[in-house]
């Protein structure tokens, strides 16, 4: 991933050093290992394929700081914080050529296709959001925002490493169901994360997908349960503004047995992503990626 | 290009239409047709090739427009203009994404990775430029800049063609070379029309370079063959800011001798072009490229 920046401008080359430096849990590129030791993959191609994912993940966090006008990720300042935003435009724009550079040395053809369309989908999906998901509470909807924003890429890291692996159409598919649900997953514990968390840990205002008016799963279970609750109310008819409102609803949120519901839920695709592993044989690499999805549910704040 | 922005968020498919019926020269994909004709291209990747190449080209527009802050372009206000910065961020993602899922589609993994390092050079020059080129009188740096901000994507017009082409290296190379100097008389002539064309017709004021501290071509030559004038020294000594002092100088290299040099380079960068293409049969496929070739520096404003 560091070798992307050689030969770019100076300024250019420390802003991409920064941004991976930051870290973060690298969880899509171990998946996307993990799954392809299972599978035998070419070590060169597999590593390869992980840093063009990790790059196009860090691409659109890098534009997603910038829309939100983020100044902190990962604990440390974002780009945006330090640079303006026609450098922040551009350097999102750079780490995505470099992820697609990196796609393209994979050298194949169909998983530099899904790589493109797997870009669109997440861009797709993050402006579906900013114009017609706040205040909607549809659960069709959430999930179909989460596949977005998270599923996919998460299914891109398995399948891709399935592709390179060159096996069968049908393993490919299980491999690829394995990532979706396991993001789906992550995502819904995200999400309730952002009711459980303290702020210091989540490194933002408790509730604050509500707060602006998202409506995620915890909340979907609450307000399914807690139908006569006053803020409730206020949500359904459209007045996610009303900060008072929201912030008592937040509270009440967490703690009801909504969060126990959606985890609960979180769990129930964490073992669907485990059905979909049946096939391969049993060792230490299947062994490895079955600890890597059971992470992703025993998480806590 | 217009079905790829099938299926995604009503909006989102409105803009990129919009984006698609503003037009423009469609130069680049022009050179990649007739090229590719020129040397008997499937017919099918070939107009693929030819809409991704178009593709990533708006998708670049999209983000500068956004970061200059333009308000028109092509005779039309900009989507920057009309949406908010983060819905334009988006969009322009939208569009590098369809136009990379084109280049897959193109079924060549050369094309595939050359499409994408032509990304990250039309990004590195950009903010290059944005970093270190204001007030710069350097000939070599005017030529790094221009090559990475209209000469890379034409040697990628005419590359492309003839990697999907399958011709022979030699004829690889020459047909870049054409594409390149193409691309470079393209953007000189772009640099004299700043300062010839009138602001009614290139739709910006007259020598708007210079008056951001852009030092073109016409300019260089005017100050290397009057090195005494004051508002060179002026130019020179960093203070590109002075308005005053920089709209007297767009006078004066306006109606200066520059201009015709200036001219005469971008001829020569012509001529080399069509030197480049000798070695192809003559016939009509290759009179319409030279065609093509010559209307370029003989656009006026």
């Amino acid at each position: 991933m560091r070798a992307q920046a050689n030969g770019s401008h100076p300024d250019l080359h420390s802003a991409v050093e920064n941004l991976l430096d930051a870290g973060g849990k690298r969880i899509r590129p171990m998946l996307t290992v993990l799954t392809g030791n299972m599978l035998n993959a070419d070590q060169d191609r597999l590593i390869t394929l992980a840093a063009a994912i990790e790059m196009l993940h860090t691409a659109t966090l890098v534009h997603d700081d910038l829309i939100d006008g983020s100044l902190m990720r990962r604990g440390n300042s974002t780009l945006n914080a330090r640079w303006t935003p026609a450098a922040t435009v551009l350097t999102g724009d750079f780490v995505f050529a470099r992820a697609a550079k990196l796609a393209a040395e994979t050298k194949s053809l169909l998983l530099m296709d899904i790589f493109a369309e797997t870009l669109a989908i997440i861009v797709n999906g993050e402006l579906t959001q900013m114009f017609e998901s706040r205040g909607l509470a549809n659960r069709k909807n959430y999930y179909e925002r989460i596949y977005a924003k998270t599923g996919s890429l998460f299914e891109l890291s398995t399948r891709g490493a399935a592709i390179i692996s060159e096996v069968d159409a049908q393993t490919v598919e299980n491999i690829q169901t394995f990532g979706r649900e396991i993001g789906t997953a992550f995502q819904i514990m995200d999400d309730i994360l952002d009711f459980t968390g303290e702020q210091s840990t989540i490194g933002k205002p408790v509730g604050s997908d509500l707060l602006q008016g998202l409506i995620t799963l915890p909340a979907l279970f609450y307000i399914e349960t807690h139908p006569k609750d006053e803020n409730v109310k206020v949500l359904l008819s459209g007045e996610f503004r009303n900060e008072e409102s929201m912030t008592a609803l937040v509270e009440s949120i967490r703690n009801s047995d909504a969060i126990q519901l959606a985890l609960d839920e979180a769990r129930e695709y964490t073992s669907r992503a485990l059905n979909a592993l049946n096939g391969q044989p049993k060792g230490a690499e299947r062994q490895a990626l079955e600890d890597l999805a059971n992470y992703v549910t025993s998480r806590d704040a």
